[in-house]
């Protein structure tokens, strides 16, 4: 097929209208699950069951996930479904079984990001009505895409003679890089011999697949927040530790964090704040942000300098500062076996019309998580690339994808799928 | 007296329970009211009849509006009162007219601040059990004992034999100078004789009074917000223009506006904020802040520099910005003969020890724009300072009064109107 | 006299050609001594025994000595003089004694700026041909027309009656604040009863006397050195720890010191540097500073503020650094009965249209220390401002005196020494 | 060989003692003429001879020149050397010619770097009596190494059976990227069928060759000056526009320049400067600094941000900015075919224990210029490194050379161009 069946479009679309960020996935899991019990599988894993709880990260407070169940019950989610995924143990994990044969994962994410999407009237989601109601969150990297195109495969593969075992594992908080970890110690990838992780676009046209995505960098996240004192800004700004100041400091010696000899870094300081009222010193303040390296060692290289400079920021301005590191992912590479069969099934494939080997991913995914965890254990795996057409750039607010790479996605996945059960492992 | 009576004491603590920012006191103004009514006077004058309403500044949105609305009612106010307030025209002013006589007015402000107070088990409020429910606002500038004050003085007038008019009024928004003007061009001021405005605390003692505070700044407050565009953090880094970059650039010159050689100048980024998530180059950021100046041309002078800096920063990140200047206030300075005045009477009255003449305000106040209307139709005007032990500092967290502080405050300015009302205008 | 003699113009000229940074006025120091030897005087004090040598601040390294050693050579002086002068040790008092008297102290410095002069051809010095040769020094401040006002009065007086002892005190190194102590210190002081410090100019014009300046700030001058480690800009940027970008952040954050609720402060970071090549990561870095408060307390507030952001600074980048404070000056204050005496006096002087009590010095003085002195011994001092019409501001390079203003000055501060001679003391 | 003769090692620690930065080498140039003479060849082309004049870059005033001059003189460089390279006109090109062949072209660059060596007694230069007297320039690259290897190339192909054209071209100004252009434009190259050009050490120890380097920077060099204005920095703080504090903005900003989508890029204020003296407000700053690139583009990036922050920072403070671009070298890459050849030849010779094919450079050289002009016209061209334990870093003050790498790469070299002088061109 080159597009995709109409029954997948609104699925993408539901998910497009209820974006959810990572842990919140409560309406999008809902949705998955009903999908595939429409399809008829052997298994299916939900939220704790899916995932090693206790390997989560950046699960949010009860309030925050209560607000967004909360949402989640208005759009008609049931409540017992709910209760499945209490505590932000969202996602799952669908099984087919079909004889003898190699036990074959793909791994797609289904959260989105916690920013506005455009409200221009050429804006596809506007112009179609699939913008979703509420400004603040927005599928502004295609994982709605991605829960589609695993859906769509699921269904491919149940209709087709696979012989061996299929796990479509639906991965939330892919964004926060909080569940990459959680989902490669659940135990379900422990027999895994060949793991397909996919995304789609990243300036590849629609038409265009990449078999194996390498050079993902080793991120980490941190949270710093300062403490000051606060005092009158008028009567007494001597009196205040300006908490502000430091943060301001800091900032702006992150991004000069020198860069390094032996390849790429990264950071940025993606959401900060502080203080309260134009009249008073500021108090306290926070910075929300990420480094990166092309190496595990570069991306030490960065989290050492930026703590030095967050610490001195703080004792700059008389502040204490707390810097809890966080979310944190690894590398990994595709292995070569593995990419180079997708590489030739691709090329079989209706609607492809450019097959590249291999690329650069200029960011991170903690798809490495699970890519490691089979590694490990003796499997391949590979990262996929499904070229997609977007008017945005990813992550800005008039992010989009071109749906019939949606169709093309399931198509190279279920071709993959099909040749990979042919192979030995 | 020296404690104030037990109704006054409980007065002040359930408006301390209930801080209201500026604009949004329903709750405080309601109970002020409900006093003012158990007294008895000839004229209350309630939200637009108290103000010209188009000429209040820093109105929030419907939205907080109606949130603090229906918290308001949540704490028992009535439905009439909150529609006599409707749309943020909130504070009060009471007339009592005795006969032949000066007029008479007294200012106390009425609003709190937008931060947390302190839940050490030693703070008072804590301690006794009035510190408010919620984290979004606090009587961090004894505005709840300004109010009690009024309530006090007119109760104190209306039991004397006090010939003329006296008009307390009841402002709103001081903390944003916001409701001064609106009070100042309402008409209530232009047949004022002699105008008391007062302040607890401000590192007086209790016990220490002063009959002339001047040295007020002249103040402007800003906001400017910062657009540049977005990008993912690592693949794209330079597609971004980083919004958070052009406001800590514009924050660090800011504090660095060089010192003026006539006089004191402050610069205060009190709130500050940009960004979304940790993996996306900033598109937006803002500065909530303010300027002050020993006079206006040095208030002018800070207003020019911040301006520029801000304006570069932006460009510096190839970001756009707008800077909106929003309320402002200009310096005044008390009559030496109503000061005088104050200054004598005080002497007389119980629980005063310390009587000071004059004394610097290192800040700024929106009580000026009411004594320059008095004082440009001929009146008098001071402003006076009531001492008060208060463990933490204007504006912190554990600030609170010494409420032995109110008594003497009331009965200073009881005293002080009926020897004005002796004098000839 | 309203203009002064020819003689006393051309010596202002000849210094005014010759400036001499703090303990380099070779040149300087002898040309008055030649002045001074013509006068006929009853002792001179030069070099060593007019100072508390150990207690000069700021001198310079032997090359740098040698150097200026050398240009007085060339311009002229002889060897002897310069031998008296070694080391640094330039400055003289000279000492009139006219029998039974009180002692009278007068106070005038005598050293240039490190810094270049106008060319323009409409700048007086240039017109007329008295610009320095150099570019390396600039008599920015007037020093020249205080030195030979200082030869004026000596001159003066010792053609009149005047009854009592007259010490002239031509000091050197006022701008680095480093004669100021060693001359309060040498013991010359411990006798006089009334000493008078002057400056000339200060945006007060011709014809205008100010009997005693005060709110002289007090000042602390520092010198931070900043130790990092090169490495090639494009091989190695990591390995390095550039010590400008540890300075650049110390010299924003020294900018932005909060300002202080009791009274005024200044810093600068007057003179900064660092690195060697465009394609080397800077290694070394340095600021010569200085740090100001309207009173001691407010300078040490300022000094800790500045201790804390430059360590800071320094630790952020991996950096060393070493703060050394160097020549510091307290504050002080005009007796009123010596202030009050120079202000009647001024009122008969010809040429003085405008006469203030007191006025305020924006800035500092290290006859602070003269003054001090001959306070705690139980003298009077007073420091006298002579109003000069100056087209460019003290410090710029288009400064210049009015030179009428030097027969003002001459007049008033004769007539004031012989008014304190007929005073009990 | 392995170690070099005597005389070359010699003739290596004499150019180390006497170490030239750009266009100042006139002691270097000297010294090589008189090695070349001894040796005997066909042709010497010296200063305007060997150089395009008006193409060079970065020529030093006049006094800077003389400066260098005199102390070539002093250290016994005849009158009429000197007179050769007036004006800057170092360097030299030295011919053999020998019979039918090919021509090629072998580039050594002679400069050094204006820094301070290292005392430490451990340092060979120190302790071997090496280290120059004077403290304001150093080898810290090699080229002491470089003009020692061309001498002995010329030496050995001299001695040889080479059948064609060599030229040793000695290149002044490496370091400022200011000789290359003058060199590739002057004529001599136009006939070059294989160019080789070197660099020692660049992290390859002892004993390893690499026979093509790539990824050269792309590189341009910049000197802003940021014009303010003087005031007393206590009395007037206000009245100034302090051109430190731009300045310092723009260096903090500059290294904040964001990392880029498609490569490396850096950014370096090598040399910073600003104000005059502690207690006047700067009125003039400046930086020397450079951009590189991956490729031409990126600098490109790098050049347009950077002119950005720079010119924001000075509109930020009140001051004017001017920004010269200097230099610049583009990239370029060695031939696949020369490249081999140089790799195949090393294989053969003694000492060389380790061979790569290709290395990255993490710099930049405008030895690009001369590739390209060899490239353009046809011919082909590598850029060769001889690896060198080396104890500091490149451009540190502990880099030195181990001597044995210059016998390893005389022979290497010779015996690329002996296996080249058999190829067609």
């Amino acid at each position: 097929m080159t597009e995709p069946p109409e029954h997948l479009r609104q699925l993408r679309r539901e998910l497009h209208r209820h974006p959810e960020p990572g842990w919140r996935e409560f309406y999008t899991t809902a949705r998955i699950l009903e999908a595939i019990e429409r399809i008829g599988v052997d298994d299916i894993f939900v939220g704790s069951d899916a995932l090693a709880s206790d390997a989560r990260i950046g699960i949010p407070d009860d309030e925050e996930l209560a607000r967004w169940r909360e949402r989640a019950s208005e759009a008609g989610v049931a409540k017992a479904t709910l209760e499945q995924l209490d505590g932000g143990h969202t996602g799952a994990i669908a099984v087919l079984r079909r004889g003898e044969g190699p036990t074959v994962g793909l791994r797609v994410d289904i959260d989105a990001l916690p920013r506005r999407e455009s409200t221009a009237p050429d804006h596809r989601p506007v112009a179609e009505g699939f913008r979703p109601d509420h400004d603040d969150a927005m599928h502004a990297c295609g994982h709605d895409a991605h829960a589609t195109i695993g859906v769509g495969v699921l269904e491919a593969i149940g209709d087709s003679d696979f012989e061996g075992t299929l796990k479509v594992i639906f991965q939330p908080a892919e964004e926060v890089i909080g569940g990459g970890r959680a989902i490669a110690e659940s135990g379900h990838l422990d027999d895994v011999d060949a793991l397909l992780a996919i995304h789609i676009g990243l300036d590849h046209p629609t038409g265009e697949v990449v078999a194996g995505i390498e050079g993902m960098f080793a991120v980490a996240n941190f949270r710093a927040e300062f403490a000051g004192a606060s005092a009158h800004a008028g009567g007494h700004p001597d009196h205040g530790a300006n908490a502000v100041q430091a943060m301001t400091t800091a900032v702006q010696n992150l991004y000069a964090i020198p860069r390094h000899t032996d390849g790429a870094t990264r950071v940025n300081a993606g959401s900060v704040g502080g203080g309260s009222a134009s009249n008073v010193i500021p108090e306290s303040a926070y910075i929300e942000g990420e480094v990166r390296g092309g190496t595990t060692d570069l991306r030490e290289y960065m989290r050492e300098r930026a703590e030095t400079v967050i610490q001195s920021a703080a004792e700059m301005h008389d502040c204490e500062v707390s810097v809890e590191w966080g979310a944190q992912a690894p590398s990994a590479d595709p292995d070569p076996e593995l990419r180079r069969l997708v590489y030739d099934v691709a090329g079989g494939v209706d609607g492809v019309d450019s097959r590249l080997e291999r690329a650069q991913l200029g960011g991170s995914e903690d798809a490495t998580f699970l890519m490691r965890r089979v590694q490990e254990a003796g499997g391949q795996a590979t990262f996929v690339g499904i070229g997609t057409d977007h008017p945005g750039g990813h992550h800005t607010a008039t992010f989009d994808v071109d749906e019939t790479s949606i169709g093309i996605g399931v198509d190279v996945l279920t071709e993959a799928i099909l040749a990979i059960s042919e192979q030995e492992f």
